[in-house]
């Protein structure tokens, strides 16, 4: 692999998400103990059983790639992390504090949609049919809990931190 | 305003958005000056121009609050300008480099889709309805250049790159 092009950009972004993944795996569990809505707990639950799978995805296109599944910090997710760290610090007792998770949560999607939106293009752009079939999967689970996080939020959790301000 | 509500959620949110929004201006011009791609600069130039604009409009929300507008140290998106400063710095002579930095504001676009989403569906819930329309309008805006940076990522930035490696 010749350093400086598109194919070790696509390794190292490999290297950042795959990082990024575990790292939210780890910070999952905090996040569901501390939610109150039955269905936002669900709802991450089965998120945390998507992220195991993705996780298996990446080191399957490390696989591909011919290189050990290997990470690299992450900033950008350890910053995420630590701001819904600090939400569950000053909220912990609040009736906003599902509004706050949620809103953590989405923040966490965005960056993965945004990262594997990106692989996908690098890997079509690379003629990597297999890996971007399964970066193709990733990011329709991470829409589709995007999607539902803001159609949850909408029909009960703000509603009912709002009524309780 | 008593604590732990979700106007108080609102009001960090706020904070947070206004310190990134002024982060990213701040760091525009740099990735701004090491693009190749006229489209790309180009864009980048326009969505400089909106971001001074939603500066604007955080700081006429902040008013709506009747309080100072005042940033609050927003680690995820240091995060994010750490990783896109990284990969100027690794790729910056490489025919990959346009497409690192396409990702890299792929990855501030999704941030701020991520904020403005929440604050969006959260004025909507305190019937903040001012505040909600300024809001929808930052979040057209960065929809519409995550957009337009996936269109010419696509069209020309990723092959020209796949194409040098």
């Amino acid at each position: 692999m010749k350093t400086g092009t598109l194919e070790t950009l696509f390794h190292d972004s490999l290297r950042d998400i795959y990082y990024a993944e575990r790292k939210i795996l780890k910070s999952m569990p905090k996040m569901a103990r501390a939610i109150q809505s039955p269905e936002v707990r669900e709802a991450m639950e089965k998120h945390r059983v998507e992220t195991e799978g993705q996780i298996e995805r990446i080191q399957q296109i490390f696989e591909m790639l011919g290189k050990r599944a290997q990470a690299k910090t992450c900033p950008a997710i350890d910053g995420i992390i630590e701001e819904a760290e600090e939400i569950l610090e000053s909220y912990g007792d609040s009736p906003a504090l599902d509004a706050g998770i949620v809103a953590s949560v989405q923040a966490v999607e965005h960056y993965e949609i945004a990262r594997y939106g990106t692989l996908k293009s690098w890997a079509q752009a690379l003629g990597m049919k297999d890996a971007q079939a399964l970066i193709e999967q990733s990011l329709a689970e991470e829409t589709a809990t995007d999607k539902l996080m803001s159609k949850l939020a909408t029909a009960s959790v703000n509603p009912m931190a709002a009524k309780a301000a």
